[in-house]
Parts: C-alpha cells; sequence; structure tokens
C-alpha cells in the first residue's frame, strides 16, 4: 500500500485521528524515566494501547532531536513499532534549496522509511520537488498553521486577492502531479475551514490545532461532511499521549482515542 | 564573545567569506572514502586550511542528517573543529508552533554549542521567539532566499505594496529586541540587494547564492561597501569545498577562498 491508500483504508475504517508522539521525556510518567530508553518506553505503550483505533501517527522531529544519539535512535526505534499498514509521518517541516531538501528526503524516506513528510513551501517549488518524486508518499505542505503567528504572514493578503496561505494552496494542486500532495491546514478557528475547505479540492488535509491548542474536532468533522470528503486526519498529541500521568497513562490514551473516534463516528452516522 | 561579537571581530579583519560545509559522502575525493570518518576527515581538512580566512562556518543539517548517527557525529565532531572566535551556524531552517521550536532551539544551541541558526519564517512570530531567547547567538530568518522557487511566494506582492520577503524583513526588525536578529538575503541578483539594503537597517545579513549558484562577490562587496554597512557574511560552499577533486583539495579550498578575500579586500580598498 502507498501512503495515500493507508490513509484511506483508515478514513474508510472510521478512523480519523492522527496519534502525535511529540515526546517529552520532562512529561512522561516518573515510572518511565528510570529506564533505560524512557521515551521508546512510553511510545511502545502509547502505540500498542492506541493502534487500533489511530488513522496515523505523527513523530514530532524536534522532541526526538533535543535529545541527540538517544533521540535518534528512539526515532527510529519507534517507526519500527509501528505496523505497515499505519501512516507513518515525519513532522519536520523541512524545506530548502533543491539540492539540500533531496538529503532531506533521502534521510526521511530512503533511511527511515517514513510514508509522508510535513515541509514549507516558503521557498517555493523547487524546495519542494525533491520530496515529491518519492511518488508513493504524501508530502504534506504547510498551508495554513495552528498557532497566533500565522497571522504574521500565513494571512496576509496579496494582490491577487488571496491569502499567502491560499496562494499555496493553490500552488499545491499545480505541484500534485503524482498524486502525492497534501496540505496542513490549522484547526483552530471553524470558519477558516469552511471557507476554504472547498478549494482543497481532493488533496488530504493534516489538521492539527484541535485538543491543547483549542481547534474543535466536531467542527471539523462535520465541515469535511457537509462537504462530502474524506481522506483527512485531525492530529491530538498532548490531548491524547498525556491524558494520564499516572501508571495506567496508556490505558487513558487508549480510552481518549476511542472517545475521539465515538464522537467522530456518530458525528458521521456510523 | 557572543555571536554578534564573532561576526564583527572578523569583518574588521576584513573577513567576510562563510565556508559552507555542504559535506556529500558522494562528492568527496576518492581517497577519502576509505577511511572510518570520510566526512569528518574531509571537514578536518578543509577547516584547517580554511580557518585563517574564514569569517564563519554554516553547517548544511541536511547533508549530515542524510546520514543518520554516523552523520550525526560527523557533525558533532566538526563543530568541536572549529576555534571558539568563529561564528558556526546551524543552516537547519527549523521552524515550528512554539513549544516545538523550543526543542529545536535546545538541540541545536543548549546540546551542539552553534553560534547561529537559519530559521523560517513562515509560521510567524512566536515559531522564532524561542530561539530568540538565546541572547547570545544570532537567528538568521530567511528573507529573500537565493533559488528560483523564491518567486513564488516570498516575492509575491502584499496589498500594503509590499512583497512577501519585505514584509518579513519589516517583521525581523521588530523582533530584534535581544539585538539577536539577522535576515538570510539571496546574493543571486545583484538589483534586488541594491533595492533592499537599506531596509536592513543594522541586522547581520548572511548572503547565500554567490558561487555555483551564479551570483557575484563583487556585486554585494559593493552594495554594502556603498551603504557603509559591514555584519555580513557571503556564503561559499562547493565553490570552495569541492574546488579540487585531488589529493590536494584542501590547499586547492585554501587558495579559493584567500582569492575570494583577495577580491573583497581590493573592493574594500584595505
Amino acid at each position: 500500500m502507498n501512503a495515500l491508500e493507508k490513509l484511506k483504508s483508515k478514513n474508510n475504517e472510521g478512523k480519523f485521528i492522527c496519534v502525535g508522539l511529540d515526546t517529552d521525556i520532562n512529561k512522561i510518567p516518573v515510572h518511565l524515566r528510570k529506564m533505560d530508553e524512557p521515551v521508546l518506553e512510553f511510545n511502545k505503550s502509547i502505540i500498542n494501547s492506541t493502534v487500533e483505533y489511530a488513522a496515523a501517527f505523527k513523530i514530532n522531529f524536534a522532541f526526538y532531536e533535543s535529545m541527540g544519539y538517544k533521540g535518534l535512535s528512539a526515532l527510529e526505534n519507534t517507526i519500527k513499532l509501528i505496523p505497515e499498514d499505519v501512516l507513518i509521518i515525519a513532522d519536520a517541516k523541512r524545506g530548502d534549496i533543491g539540492n539540500t531538501s533531496a538529503m532531506y528526503a533521502k534521510a526521511v524516506f530512503d533511511n527511515m522509511h517514513f510514508d509522508s513528510i510535513t515541509v514549507n513551501p516558503y521557498m517555493g517549488e523547487d524546495s519542494i520537488l525533491p520530496f515529491l518524486s518519492y511518488k508513493d508518499k504524501i508530502i504534506f505542505v504547510l498551508a495554513l498553521t495552528s498557532n497566533q503567528g500565522s497571522d504574521d504572514f500565513e494571512k496576509m493578503k496579496l494582490v491577487n486577492g488571496l491569502f499567502v496561505f491560499q496562494q499555496v494552496i493553490e500552488k499545491v494542486k499545480t505541484w500534485n502531479k503524482n498524486n502525492n500532495c497534501g496540505i496542513v491546514f490549522g484547526a483552530t478557528k471553524p470558519e477558516e475551514l469552511k471557507q476554504n475547505i472547498q478549494s482543497f479540492d481532493k488533496l488530504p488535509v493534516l489538521l492539527p490545532g484541535v485538543g491543547a491548542q483549542g481547534g474543535s474536532l466536531e467542527d471539523v468533522v462535520t465541515a469535511f461532511k457537509q462537504n462530502g470528503r474524506d481522506n483527512y486526519i485531525v492530529n491530538v498529541s498532548r490531548g491524547i499521549i498525556y491524558k494520564s500521568n499516572n501508571m495506567d497513562f496508556y490505558k487513558a490514551a487508549e480510552n481518549e482515542i476511542k472517545a475521539l473516534n465515538n464522537n467522530v463516528n456518530k458525528l458521521l452516522g456510523y
């Protein structure tokens, strides 16, 4: 299965939640911190308890890079714990001139075997093309992000009448020759999603911002339903993995993603 | 010395060339490839032969990340080879929501002890602030990049009359409360530099695009001279480190940076 097929298959099973593995050694339960590989142990428990319910896992590179070699090891070993049929996203927000982006793509796809990556569009098409040459992957291009700073540039209006993030979406559609482009669209403000969802066409969408950042799962699911769309995943990181800080944190994570799935399925009328 | 003092001190000595360590194992001389740590051996030779003439070294993370653990080791050991008084830039183009950018900043500044980093402004102020809290560093924010893709978004005109990259420069000036901001400004087209240089105020400038990418060192130096400005570095990567592919590659690199410095000093009237 290629990356898009993995996503579609999970959506067809009513699974739309992406579990964000933003694993911070200072936030995991105390009893794990004494272990040899606390981050990996934490991820293993979270993956085992949520994989049945998850549409995807997203690994936030910064949290692993901040730990040096141990982090790289935890990252690589975490990937191995996730079954072949589940989409794994490298949340790395890379992007550079072509010969450099090709090296980032090699690291993430050839060496680490991720299914997907998040990339930053600021430097334009030639900074994204090396990623797009991997036809079986999904390249999620940042359009509108979920943070306050999205006001600074993403939501500036261009003379052509579009906001910068809308211009990105238009460009991404022209880059989608291999049918392997997606977009990141923040879910913090429901009206923004409603106003723009028709412009996405069939691009897969990764939506951050639900949970700790204030967005509503109901609003997202309703907007996609009303537009007859699937091929999307709603990322929840802290809201799942740090739901409890006790010995049974993994059980709390499982209960949380089950509850989220139930909400989604009720809204979809399953 | 903080990062800005290191830059100023080198500029005062007539040194404006940043050596870009985009070290690719497939491009280094064949005789090195049999060694245990070919990338590190290559970097050591390049650093030893150019450090006397260099204003800074820039380490392009993608080239090291593409090699996994060996790359991380080569990267960390390369940093140790560069003397304390020479600015070392992490060319990583990072940027994410605040709690994630804080992790990237930790990796690059606390763990790896870089003096400086390149960051991507797309996600706005809160994605940059965690880097800016390191007061002794220089945070080079991408404004105008040297690649063709800069046409796609950076050079789109906003309704306020500015290009997106000009809006970035204006914002960076408001973020410069700790006097630790800089900008990246591509040197491929001299008229762009001439038209915008006055808007930079006193921000330090990292200029890629000279050499393999087609920009002219003379144009850059002349533009800064005419504006009475220093605090800038011109990056040259492939043009120095791959000047020769023979046993004496390091000597060719040394001769190249000496020739570049001579050009600069002639233009500056030293």
